[in-house]
């Protein structure tokens, strides 16, 4: 094992990405209370929600009272996922309207294979990109931080193996167009421990300057071990749900997201800092439980903390 | 991550592990199918059930039935656990009787805390030793491969921190009574790593000459990870339990063993051989879930192995 990170910044992408995945619409003042609750773990980066289309997400058509109802704790940095244009122009709409900071930083997503891409935004890669390097323009003028999300980026489930090389080239080009971070999603968890480590010392030798981010599932149960590759590999920048929740699972029933407590407590007990209270973290994991009122997949959220 | 073992051996111990876990007794005709099913996957060594006191443990009461009712595979090799003489006593005159191997070889075990010991078996760690030491020799005797099981080698729920070297300890006197095998258990779920990565350098280079083992829960959420450091460190032998069934949880509820089926499908995608075909033992764990007529924890279960 070579030296690892001692420090990890985690984006907790629950609000967004596990609030998106619920099957029942949850009432916009349990989601402010939650993210709330999440604000004061120790987090300093959350994602809150996404600019898409309300028709299609019902599940976050509050964007706006979402941005509006929550309180801002001064060091967290508050992320919103913008689909397009029309989701940029209602972000920024919103923003001018409150006349002050709603959020800091914006994602935007595409897919590393063409048919993961056409099934999940109906458009081209190329397509793709050339509507994103637009947006990222227009937020970086907005003055906000741009986080690109490289879907599938280690294999997707339609395609099979997906070539680093265009994996590497989705990231320069988003980078080229003024993203900051990349965050590299094993979309279907079909990343392998050897694989991770290969690629992300390709990625920090190839795309240095970068953020370079993980975000991997735990749809076979090597969330975590991927995890520990990436650090063996200088990656010092995560997502992850709380509870567990969210990730889009492939097949339905399996496990998406791996879960901001799980994740959080590996680090600890390894002495890699977070920030992050874990005991505060549980609370929220275990708030969201009584809100959606069925046992949640995180193991920390069962099993307490080490040494609990 | 230094070079890593290119096979590994898994013994499943789901069949006495698992079925003894649940609260239900399951029938002696499904444990057989079960385990039958389990020979044909290409696994070399299974843990079959335990010589323990019917009344105590009722899960296992028919542990002479079982071996008598299983076929048995050339190449596979099956286990039994012995708590103590009167157990051994029990599964030698079976042995005896059927004038033929039904299993080759047993499992001892005891805990590395005398707190865990006391509350498991009502013994303090000298006294288990005594009477493992007594056991083992006769095993030995009758041509019965031995190996002990350490219990809370990486942390004691009641006592927290297990000093290595009472680990190593035990681990040398069961090695001197004639234990060929021994293996670590993480019995809830309390290694990290880090911690995993550095036991077990020392094991090898402390306990030449004997298999080393590692038997890790997915307690919370670490199990693979733990495996991975193991590998990097050398070890090669594992057990796991298919389905993710049993392993005493702890808290109840709680996650127990690591899956074997997750266990295979990570090695497998790291091109590390078990000879095991995965959609055999997926489908095993299918019939379990049959059986026992509830889902079962196993991530790769509910997915599908990689590219499925």
């Amino acid at each position: 094992m070579g030296e690892l990170p001692k420090n990890v910044s985690i984006r907790e992408v629950g609000p967004r990405d596990g609030f998106q995945n619920e099957p029942e619409v949850i009432d916009t003042t349990d989601k402010v209370t939650l993210i709330d609750c999440l604000s004061k773990t120790g987090l300093r980066r959350i994602e809150l929600t996404s600019f898409v289309r309300p028709d299609v997400i019902p599940q976050l058509s509050d964007a706006e009272p979402v941005l509006r109802g929550i309180t801002r704790v001064g060091d967290v940095t508050y992320t919103v996922l913008i689909p397009n244009e029309k989701g940029l122009d209602r972000a920024l709409a919103i923003q001018e309207e409150a006349g002050e900071r709603l959020f800091d930083e914006v994602n935007l997503f595409l897919s590393a294979s063409e048919t993961h891409n056409c099934k999940n935004v109906n458009s081209s890669i190329e397509d793709s990109l050339s509507g994103l390097e637009r947006v990222v323009a227009r937020a970086r003028d907005a003055d906000l931080r741009c986080e690109g999300v490289i879907s599938v980026s280690f294999g997707c489930p339609y395609e099979g193996t997906v070539p680093e090389d265009r994996v590497f080239g989705i990231a320069k080009r988003l980078a080229q167009a003024g993203c900051q971070e990349i965050a590299f999603g094993d979309t279907t968890g079909m990343a392998n421990p050897i694989q991770v480590r290969t690629f992300f010392e390709r990625a920090r030798a190839e795309l240095s300057g970068l953020e370079l981010t993980a975000h991997f599932h735990n749809t076979r149960g090597q969330g975590l071990a991927n995890v520990l590759t990436a650090l063996e590999a200088g990656v010092a920048s995560f997502e992850s749900s709380f509870g567990e929740l969210g990730g889009c699972p492939v097949p339905a029933g399996a496990t998406g997201n791996i879960a901001t407590e799980d994740l959080v407590s590996m680090l600890h007990e390894m002495d890699i800092e977070t920030g992050i209270d874990l005991t505060k973290l549980i609370r929220c994991s275990s708030r969201a439980q009584e809100v959606l009122g069925r046992p949640l997949g995180s193991h920390v959220l069962k099993a307490g903390p080490v040494g609990s």
